[in-house]
């Protein structure tokens, strides 16, 4: 179901019990968790468009660095936090604390294999503060080991201006951002004849202004007061080659980020 | 990571949010989660042999009956709950409440969509309590829902007679019964060097003697009491012939039970 | 009110605190902790049927181990899940994970004293899946201690074929076998005029064929889509000669059990 | 295991599910629930001794009413609050929201027979504080219901002065006052030999002088600090005769106070 | 917002890190935490009442000994549990689990700079079985501290009857006791043209007779059922100077109680 | 000891109960509540520094609309989440979890009084996924209110650029930025001769390079890995004049802000 694929030697789900352990004892040694939902997309992306994508990037920056890190990836957490998605269809979610939890038990439970570091790669802006939240829950409990989160498209400040078509507020959920991505990776799961969303318009000045360009203030709102077809931005002008490029350039982000992950914990 | 599919049709994960209601609203609906884990599973086994086994026999019993049935297939949870594999490697488990608290949250979550019908398909010994006790927390939430629980391979104790080599104790927690169907559907994924384990041997009479042939005594015991390995049963036995066997034979249960879920609450 | 009664050594309840310690100290002692519920048991029974009964079963195979065994009886907890029950009157219920909470709070304080093992004895099928996670948890916290449970009314899946008069599915909930376990033990609470059941038809073949045949489904189903009385099963056929049979086979087998543990873990 | 035991038209445990709707249903019904707690009472009583008071006093409370009022007596919850008393032996305990949990619980599901008031009848000071609290959670959740709590051996105030022997001091946990009652009620659980107390010694002028003395003074502390034997008080002064005036005030008190809340909720 | 002030050196929040772990460590140092509420006080009083009167006793009695007492006080608490008067508006209230835990949290993380011992100073009724409760579970994890609660309006039992001009019933609920406190403390929120009451009318003769005067009956009721204006007593016969003398006197008992504490843990 | 103060009229602690809700009934009525924490700030600042700061703003900018705007200002909650300065002494923290609670449940009790909108603003970093957290919880509780969260000093990030004299770094915990407001606000609250710091340093390229310029990494450090006088940036560089500059900045974001929250929701 979720298809991406690093190198076997990294692969959590895969390997067995002894293999893990004896990778998770090298120096340095580096877990990676992803973090999606599984969330309405718009009429034109497949739900778990979030579960995706943390996962590909995940896979590509692991993949990226196996042969000279000890790294393992457990398969994408897929149930996140997205109760504001729910007014549409499909939306699975859990409670904000049961997300929580979970993170610090899957995380507590594989930390013991004896990791020096954790990095959770969310997928999901629903997932933030969990993630945020749940890094600091993890680091109390693990005094020996960096803990670490990182929301995969906030990589993608340092690169988005060469690259984008749109302008502010064309990047959103489902817009020209991940629509470009999935059109690279997973072309057959995206409806082309549905590429419609609404440019993100939050209300007051100090809310987001895009994906990437956050503002500082916090507010809820169900989605459907955004946009009629639950998509923000604007996935029309999303392309393959723009997704090429912004899936090589999140690679490189990532495997910069997990060799320096690596070297600060060896 | 989990390869199985069944029809696109199915596949909630790459549906989009509108084709998901649709399905739902279906008289008749059926929704089918895979609940897997994990956890350590001998030397011969990947870890995640007990969620890929849920989610291949559930998407082979949706993919027999999606034409007819309006079904959706949930991707598989992979946190299962596992504290007795922890001595070993390579595990991965939730609290018991918190393993609950997910599955009530998906399902909750999920069943807004107006599903008739919901079937957890568990792949693990050790969910089975957790598993039991939501289909009653859940039933108890959601009056007007048919809410379902079943252990897949407890769909083979009508026919499993017919088809093992070993003696009781010798189909276990990666055993002749789990190896066969990985050599069937992953056979990459098995070590073939590896195929060690040790008959089960539970020392009360009224311990479970198979893991087809329960007893009605509940024990608590670190994997590593019962065997070295920390597969139980007689994996050399297996064969991917029997595998395939097995396998086709657990589809027909399902297929005959996912009907009947369909027909009685249509 | 519950009035069964081992031997006055075993009995925790009437014992000093000094006592207690002095019995759980001693090599190979055993605690035994019956779980019951409170629950409509049609208009035959009365609501604290399986506390009585878990009460009864557990005193008598106490008192048949107690002069060889060290071994202490708790008295029963009355508290427990039956939300499918509550449409009838009479009925009192726990939420699920606060009978977990009880049972792991029990027994965790009772375990300090020094037994080296624990045997939950539940009476009430909605209470199997709370007892077996509980059995899971408590194990997980206390390595030291054989952590055991099992449903009383299963021990006798190995002699009921010799006793029984009804059909399968005569012995449900307010059956043939529970009745003639209060018409042997307390004939005076059994109203004799209203000895109705329905049997039990459970729509899925996968589903429990009776209270000592189970099939592999967990299903939820709020008991008056059972029955009208609330009885599942042929309260008719009940005799207390039958109940005397049942009582002294099941104490046999409780017997059996409780000498096992005792030489296992001394 | 607790005999007492009032008139069996309120008795909830042996009643059918359809009386007990009947009883509730009525004008100005009213539900008692003994809360008890199993811990340490010095070398002399039982363990049981809060629980089979509490359930004592509340049988002959309702017994003396039930001709006139309807009225149902729950079980004796014997699972308490009572941490303090954990390093001596025979001691069992819940968490303290663990108990409010199972009040809140029981209370909840019970009053759903339709009764107008509850009555929590306590016999463990150390449950005080969790039964005050569940009065209120229950209330709030229930506008329509009169909620009230009592702790038995307070309704003692009124004429213990008449009846005692001791100085202050010598009424506390296990000392002149529950040593009497047991000595009537259960001579044959008192151990005579060992009627061994200290007076109760509170170091500061603000915290408890008595059982029936209390300060305005919240204060922890393990009972090893204030006894060797762990009662407190003066048991070698206790008397069957004055366990029986004591008994039968506390009927007088707890009827009136029973006829009141019939009175006021009819 | 909360003005009382004691002498500098005793005010956690304006002191350094530094200096609170130095006074911390002192023999026989104590910790004082101010709990107090917001909820309707009539309509004369403001509504954080409860919480200004907790913090200016608390703040009196550490003044008075902080020459000669290593003590810190921190901040009121102001978030209190207040269901019953939510009728009224201006109420804020925690879950009674949540005011427990808080209690909880902070005072272990406040313990942890090395206190001897730790009072709640409580300034509200409602308050007080979340109050008691938390001094028990504090104390169960803390063995080594000494842990304290009182309310403080209870230390004026020894003093009222000298004080008091209303009759039993007068001091309740933003009565004469609290209202004559306010005038002298903060006579520019007291509005003197609202001064109304009801005398406490508890329907039970085993209920509370007035704040000082406390029966053994827990009852749960809304203050809109005691009450028109939310105040319950007398606030008419309440005086500026009767608040100074009870406000004295108060500083009296709290001081010599924060003495006996501080020799008793020296 | 939170002395900051706005127009007596939207003060809700001094307020009745009347008063809050014939404001909070107003069109476009607006609650703030500040949320800060008790924490070690260095040498140099009192532990409650955020907890003052956020209180300040929060009254500054309600101050200047109150007279066209219906607004009430709670009192700070000054229980934060702060694990990471544990190690340092002075501080007091809550549970992540139970931070969420208190948030959830002051809010919700509050926002039964009938407002349009509320606004956490917070004044600790380590707070802000709980904030983030709770505007969620919040939001998806209450779908006619306006539920924001901002924290205060991300609203200098338009203006900080113009009044800092550090480099990036130099604004960090106990920094420039927080040190010049607590010299112009509270001046004898400041250790002049404690005002040593180090230069935020965090060893990623993608974590925060200083209060005001974030990363999206989220780490968890404890904060003696950062400083050893536990403060973060540079302090040496306050003065009372940037403070001024930088709080009347403040309170002109603040201001637009409320007021554009007013309009939305009038």
């Amino acid at each position: 179901m979720f298809d991406a694929k690093a190198d076997d030697r990294a692969m959590w789900a895969t390997r067995t019990s002894g293999e893990i352990v004896s990778t998770a004892r090298e120096d340095g040694s580096v877990l990676v968790l992803p973090v999606g939902s599984i969330e309405q997309h718009g009429n034109h992306l497949p739900v778990a468009t979030d579960t995706i994508l943390a996962h590909e990037i995940s896979a590509l920056g692991v993949e990226r660095v196996v042969d000279e890190i000890p790294v393992l990836l457990l398969p994408p957490l897929w149930s996140g936090y997205s109760p504001h998605h729910l007014t549409f269809g499909g939306t699975v979610s859990l409670e904000f604390d049961h997300l929580l939890a979970v993170l610090e038990d899957v995380v507590a439970t594989a930390l013991e294999n004896g990791f020096d570091a954790v990095v959770l790669v969310n997928g999901h802006g629903g997932n933030q503060s969990a993630i945020d939240g749940a890094v600091s829950t993890i680091g109390t409990d693990h005094d020996d080991v960096e803990v670490l989160g990182v929301t995969y498209f906030q990589l993608a400040r340092s690169f988005i201006d060469d690259v984008r078509d749109s302008e502010l507020g064309g990047m959103g959920h489902g817009g020209e951002f991940e629509t470009s991505l999935m059109l690279y990776l997973y072309e057959q799961l995206v409806r082309r004849d549905e590429l419609n969303g609404t440019y993100l318009d939050e209300p007051y000045d100090l809310g987001d202004e895009d994906l990437l360009v956050g503002g500082p203030l916090a507010v809820y709102r169900d989605f459907d007061e955004y946009s009629e077809t639950g998509a923000i931005g604007d996935p029309g002008l999303a392309t393959a080659e723009k997704g090429e490029q912004i899936y090589e350039l999140l690679g490189d982000e990532l495997e910069r980020f997990l060799r320096s992950v690596h070297r600060r914990n060896a």
